[in-house]
């Protein structure tokens, strides 16, 4: 056998250990009686350890070395070689103390920020988050030093392959300097209409369920190769051809919860559209985490929130609700669907004021890394940032820098893929409309079908052969451009 | 570390896996869409393929060699040493390629004993059968060479450590010398009585399904470390701290299903109640089939078909399903709950018959296993056994030799654990009741708290420390006794 088909062997197994892991997570967070908590742990635990022991038997470099010369290679054994690499190079390049002592520091520090953050209580919370950033930096260093490039590129490099704070920061730069002013245009321009008319409820959850099975197929979902279900928070989990989205229902509102599934309905097609033959290889798995946003993004927000599909939702929607008035009109839904208002939570934040959560997360991180700002002045620079950003200051920690987890399980670099996704879902419903006029018509109807095709041959089943800014340069014609995702949001919130 | 901690560890790693693998099966007959069932596939052989290596790892020989001799190596470590040595027995002796053959052989055959059923069609199944026999014995033989056993006996040793056919065989001749008569005198006894009252249906499923969840939770079920699902066949899964039982519901009669999740909650009982600080050891698992059955059996049989706890249930099925009158009183569902009847169909055969069922199939293994009877005489042979032993011949091999996968699968060995597990049950259950004569009239309130605490203390909490018959002699005085068996069932049904 080449050494090259050893590695694939090699890395199917490591795939598939890993596949094993994501049902089990799945199963833990939908159906899992609270009791299997500890053997769950136990369990997931151990296949994590297997697949770290695969990705660091010492007979992979030579093995890598030697496919590295193999002749007869194509394009995708090429790129999948490269996605072998880069996994092998984030596991091989730490000490193992270290890879455990974060572990056990990320564990701790998320425990105790789920009390600490209802408690609004940073003070207490600041030792565990200063050592998971400590270690966190050390992590940063080391693989600075081995991949020649930045800290906190290293940590970026495992969401976003290849991803570089200095780009993004351009870009955010340019957002950042466009949003406030756009944000406070948006929302006099909306004070000044009449008021959304609100939906009567309640909207029992079984009503909602077939709904939103009804949206999931319109958008292609495959249900032969994927299930809904419930769970505390929405996810996208399963593996691919066998997708699992989750969703939880509020009988008072079903706004939120349908535009939930569509946006997990999004990752799901990007999952189970990944070419079937490279399916358990590097080469055949998500190209990095904003391209991914970008595909739960596109059908939620560029898609779903478009006036042709909210035309087609409204009467859709009253039928199943029984609803009916000028409320149910598609008009009402939409200004529903697109209205702004400036908030605190991120989670909660409409399409125009997301961005400015992210870009503050983005460089408030950064300057944590280089220490550039001390822990300790968080809470004051967070708040800041938000009245320079959103315009709005959170009234405590609780609303301000205690809100997401994502640092305290040592998340650091995975903010900017929000917004990088947000930018990405724009330039690619902009390009596909371009590609095929047809697609805002079908969408009216509900039908998803042309826009999934061209997702598919341009997105989906590229998988990983390309980079992130190759892939969007041949489906679009250029990189990443804020002027498209500034135009998008100029049209949609005052067009 | 010592050898016996290292063994630990390494069985501690396997045992995850292995459950991991379980947690998977389960979800893969309950709730996997059908289109996952490739990657599914690939999963679990890999999973299965990563438990044998561990197990098969030669470092594990001379650990377990130097653990032999290390002092100070409790009762419970002395008897994991000897589980971890019957695993490593079995996965060691056997050459590779024979193992895949079987494995390809038994898959192929059962795959064709699919068609071959609903078509009659023994001739059509023959080779692939035959080929899975020969296989099989050539497992046995070497096993036999190895182990100085007779072939039989090793394969009865995978479900039944330690069993011995010729101790079966004496048991089983005492039943089958008992059974003819006892089955004539029973069903014409229940001739001369009225006619059985029909419960009218229908049972929706719902309704059943709040009545099994209220009676598993009588029995002890513990929803906090498992669950009650769905599946074409049903089973208990899941592992030990979150067992996983799973039902059909037939809405036009509860009477079966209902019986058949007391059964489930009987196994899952037993796996919940293994002893916790061993559940990741060989000592820490079931200790036999058999006596996995006698645990499923004795809530099924013993104690949810007696007089006692048909007094309790038949009032709360009226008030569940709303009946009334004479049909839905304790007489009557007694009656219908002991009703025998001379059936074809080994898994719709009643507490009297069964056992016939399965003292043919056990005579009919051990002959073609030893070549005392053709594969293509096993038709003919199976028709005279059952005019024998039940009394009926089947019309065709669909309801005769066809009917049961076991063989096609590669399972010989493993049909006696049901009657064996059937006969432990009744002793057991007439041992609880001499310790805790408190025991038939807590069944009476629905109370299975007695009877529950003495198998926890005799049965669960053992795991595998004793053999089966130290077991059984601890637990009721004596060895497997075919006596209380039979005065179980001349009680039952003609006392």
């Amino acid at each position: 056998m080449t050494a090259y088909a050893t590695l694939e062997q090699r890395f199917k197994r490591l795939s598939l250990v890993r596949q094993s892991a994501e049902v089990l997570q799945w199963d833990t967070e939908t159906l899992m009686p609270l009791g299997g908590n500890e053997i769950r742990g136990e369990q997931l635990a151990t296949l994590r350890v297997l697949a770290h022991q695969m990705l660091t038997d010492p007979a992979l470099a030579d093995l890598m070395v030697a496919a590295e010369t193999e002749p007869g290679l194509d394009d995708w054994q090429r790129a999948n070689l490269r996605g072998m690499a880069h996994e092998w190079r984030h596991a091989n390049c730490l000490p193992a103390d270290l890879v455990e002592a974060r572990s056990r520091a990320t564990t701790e520090c998320e425990m105790r920020w789920r009390k600490a953050r209802p408690a609004n209580d940073f003070r207490g919370l600041l030792p565990y988050l200063k050592t998971v950033l400590e270690l966190t930096r050390e992590v940063a260093r080391i693989k600075a030093q081995a991949f020649g490039r930045t800290p906190y590129d290293t940590l970026l490099d495992t969401y976003e392959p290849g991803g570089r704070a200095d780009d993004i920061a351009r870009l955010f730069d340019e957002l950042a300097a466009f949003l406030p002013d756009f944000i406070a245009a948006v929302t006099e321009a909306q004070a000044r209409r009449p008021a959304i008319l609100p939906l009567e409820g309640p909207f029992p959850a079984a009503k909602q369920e077939a709904l939103a099975r009804r949206l999931m197929a319109a958008v292609g979902f495959d249900f032969n190769h994927g299930r809904l279900d419930t769970s505390a928070h929405p996810f996208c989990g399963g593996v691919p051809g066998d997708i699992r989205i989750t969703t939880r229902w509020n009988e008072a509102d079903f706004t939120h919860g349908l535009m939930g599934v569509l946006h997990e309905t999004g990752h799901a097609m990007y999952e189970n559209g990944l070419p079937t033959q490279w399916r358990n290889q590097p080469v055949g798995t998500a190209l990095s985490m904003s391209l991914h946003e970008s595909q739960s993004l596109l059908v939620e927000m560029q898609a779903s929130r478009s006036r042709e599909f909210i035309e087609f939702l409204a009467p859709l929607a009253a039928e199943t609700f029984g609803g009916s008035g000028p409320a149910w009109s598609a008009d009402n839904l939409h200004r529903l669907y697109s209205k702004v208002e400036r908030g605190f939570i991120r989670v909660d934040a409409d399409e125009t004021t997301y961005p400015a959560h992210v870009i503050l997360r983005f460089r408030l991180e950064r300057a944590l890394l280089a220490d550039d700002l001390r822990l300790e002045d968080l809470p004051g620079a967070w708040n800041d940032g938000m009245k320079a950003l959103v315009g709005i200051v959170p009234p405590d920690d609780r609303r301000g820098c205690l809100q997401d987890p994502h640092w305290m399980g040592g998340g650091f670099g995975y903010f900017p893929t929000y917004t990088l996704g947000a930018m990405t879902a724009a330039q690619l419903f902009d390009a596909a409309r371009r590609a095929v006029p047809a697609i805002p018509a079908a969408l009216g109807r509900g039908d998803f079908a042309p826009l999934m095709a061209w997702l598919r041959e341009n997105v989906h089943g590229k998988g990983s052969l390309l980079t992130g800014p190759e892939l969007l340069t041949a489906a679009t014609g250029r990189p990443l451009d804020p002027e498209v995702y500034k135009r998008h949001l100029q049209q949609r919130y005052l067009g």
